[in-house]
């Protein structure tokens, strides 16, 4: 509240200044600073929606965003994409459409939360066009729009709007779709992004307002030092978008992390970015936001490194109870790329911590007292009535694990995870089906792309 | 408590149904099964230490048990031992007397539960006499003794005093070493688990009573009922250890894990275990007992399902506050193999969970507003006063992880976590320094081991 009050922030965004020095905020004429009040952010903050319920065109696929609950997106916007196989490479189209499919195919995946790699190939102006049509038919779960430039917000709002078969008043009398923005830490909100943020809370569409505050290169060396600018550079943001629609679905984002000091770069899922993690998640309550945490990692390959970094990041999501996890499979080297068998080793992962979730059952039956002295000092409980009732559903099943002895797994060629995984997803792409969608609908969002295809797309000197 | 009043355990050792009967227990005259009330029960317990000090033969060793102390013990118990180079193998002197040289180079390592592996090219009449000599010569940290029989134990509870240079009765004031017992689920202590753990109680030192409680096979499918049985066989046992010696050094011990109900195959690290050790954790506290966990998996290499269940297991001892967390590095094949490589990736896993629990600083210098409004919207923070002065100890260091960019890393090989790790524990072991020990008590020590060899050892007929 101190830097929001005394420091400042920066919005790049005439017209959002605009807004803010409307409602009385402190707006400098010769700089883009603006100070707001503690009483203002909190009166603003109060207005945002506590949860938020999204549906995407198939409503079978609806997620809530907030209190006790969880979504998992797959990760979002490397540029390099990797496998068993082919090894690293340039995102490209089929890979991005491949990992689209994953996220189709996998339960735990809820959202897509941007580009699962960036297809590099596709043209500039008009990917968007391409990239979400993909992304449109070939899931049918939430999706995410970037907001980098008017153009981009736009189609992919309208994209949406047809591949559900809405009205535009349809569309805005719930969220159908989310943004997420980062500020260009320390301290300042660039154009596109508040553009972008603003197009999406002006429509009823989700804003994630996520900081990009790396401990001690974009934000203090100090955890408290950088989550209190975290929080001072998301929640100046936040009342912004309360001005543009008094109750816009908004979300509190926290990527904290610290960097290596004897390199400048960032790491995650350290101590560090586990306690940030976790303070985040109550700093979020406090405020009674939604809150979106990450998956993330620094390594570069899909070995204990990468799994013990993101086993600590799952963790800290799951201790925190995170409501919207982004990056929650396939993401390496700090984000920098996607790897088809580290989204089957996370998806691992997510079900498992899905199923410790579960609550524990303390029923007189689950207490079994009679099964113990029914089974005896002598006996074995595989055999008893009271396990073959339960033993299907009693235990979480891996479908990555081996838990074979080692002399079975020896002879089966001595399989490890990373390699099961990529058999894994390639038998999944075989089997992948396409998602149903109305034929006029198709024909309607195919129109779409070309027409603005033709018209040029979106402007890229930006 | 319904187990233990209705039910009973049995105590296959005739010497601790009499003292059990002796306190008023209902002990049958024609079976092992002793059945005690639980006002009896709680009261035993009661009379436990809720924190034990335990000295080893170098006190700045000494390690507490209980409380919101958290130690942890390298892999026990194997029978084989693997690294990339020479691949698995079975346990013998010199990868044994090799990982006893690591458990005492790493920090995190408090104690030694038991041997790393087993060395099995040893006779089993004098193998516990070598090994003692090489734990404690080789390490000057805590040590665990097996209680597989009268004489191992005797000799054990001897060496440990000569290694500390004490005298009896110096060594009956403190716990000095401990035992760990397992019961043999369902419902049963054996003989050589009873003998050694009253041995160790009748002289001060500390018990974990372990029971081997697999959900679905020794125990109930329901996890309420696999820690109800738990319970029951670990205080049953504790009731007896403080009737030998009131305010004997005790612990409650926790193993409860679920079977794949496919194979019968143990599984560790699973959301099962997770909920079962936090919940063992709870019950610990409410008996004001010191409470032992594991650091546990069921995969067959150093991979990313060995991490991930690993890290599951201990973000289980992690947020359940585990005081003694045994197998904590180096353990695979659901116990069946120590890993050169694994103890590296644990001890790595092992410090950033210390580092995690350090707190975060919340005074004004730590919320550092001065050094945000310093930087302001245009700096980093790499340069700034505030993180100059604190950039050294800011972030937990890691020895393991590699977070170089992709191009580095591919163009110093490509090096994944367990190949790093193997080359780090053998530059280790090429660093190992011995710990000192008096000349004197060398001489006692390697007299009494072979006084005792020469008397044949222990009898292996058991």
């Amino acid at each position: 509240m101190r830097i929001c009050e005394e420091i400042g922030i920066d919005f790049l965004h005439e017209g959002a200044r605009e807004i803010l020095r409307k409602a009385g905020c402190e707006v400098d004429s010769d700089t883009p600073t603006v100070r707001m009040d503690r009483d203002f952010v909190m009166e603003q903050v109060a207005n945002a929606p506590e949860t938020v319920t999204l549906i995407p065109r198939n409503p079978q696929r609806t997620v809530v965003f907030g209190g006790p609950w969880a979504a998992f997106g797959q990760v979002a916007s490397p540029p390099n994409v990797s496998d068993l196989d082919g090894g690293r490479r340039t995102g490209n189209r089929k890979d991005y459409q491949d990992l689209l499919r994953l996220a189709q195919i996998f339960n735990c995946i809820h959202f897509t939360g941007g580009h699962p790699v960036e297809p590099v190939d596709l043209h500039a102006s008009t990917r968007h066009l391409d990239a979400l049509f993909d992304m449109l038919t070939l899931t049918d779960k939430l999706i995410h729009a970037y907001s980098l430039g008017t153009e981009r917000v736009e189609d992919a709002m309208e994209m949406v709007r047809i591949a559900a078969g809405l009205t535009p008043e349809e569309f805005e009398a719930a969220p159908r779709m989310f943004t997420n923005i980062n500020s260009s830490s320390p301290l300042k909100h660039d154009w596109p992004m508040l553009d972008g943020a603003m197009r999406h809370a002006r429509r009823n569409q989700l804003v994630i307002v996520t900081p990009f505050t790396l401990s001690g290169a974009m934000a203090p060396v100090t955890l408290a030092g950088a989550l209190a600018q975290q929080t001072a550079e998301c929640l100046a943001c936040l009342a912004l978008l309360q001005l543009v629609r008094p109750g816009a679905p908004v979300a509190y984002g926290s990527f904290t992390s610290n960097v290596d000091m004897r390199s400048g770069a960032p790491a995650f899922g350290t101590p560090e970015y586990v306690r940030a993690t976790q303070i985040s998640g109550q700093l979020a309550r406090y405020y009674r936001l939604p809150w979106r945490a990450s998956n993330a990692n620094a390594a570069n390959c899909p070995d204990p490194q990468a799994t013990w970094e993101s086993a600590a990041s799952l963790w800290a999501c799951s201790t925190a109870r995170a409501n919207i996890v982004y990056h929650a499979a396939g993401w390496l080297e700090g984000g920098l790329c996607a790897s088809f068998e580290k989204v089957v080793i996370d998806c691992e992962m997510l079900q498992q911590l899905a199923a410790y979730h579960q609550p524990v059952g303390v029923s007189e039956d689950d207490l079994a007292v009679e099964a113990i002295r029914e089974v005896g000092p002598s006996g074995h409980f595989l055999g008893a009535d009271h396990t073959q009732a339960r033993y299907k559903t009693a235990f979480y099943s891996p479908f990555l694990s081996d838990w074979s002895n080692f002399e079975t797994w020896e002879e089966g060629g001595s399989v490890e995870t990373a390699r099961r995984a990529n058999r894994l997803f390639r038998r999944l792409l075989d089997e992948y089906q396409l998602p149903p969608m109305d034929p006029g609908t198709l024909e309607a969002l195919t129109a779409f792309v070309e027409k603005r295809r033709a018209a040029g797309g979106a402007p890229t000197d930006f």
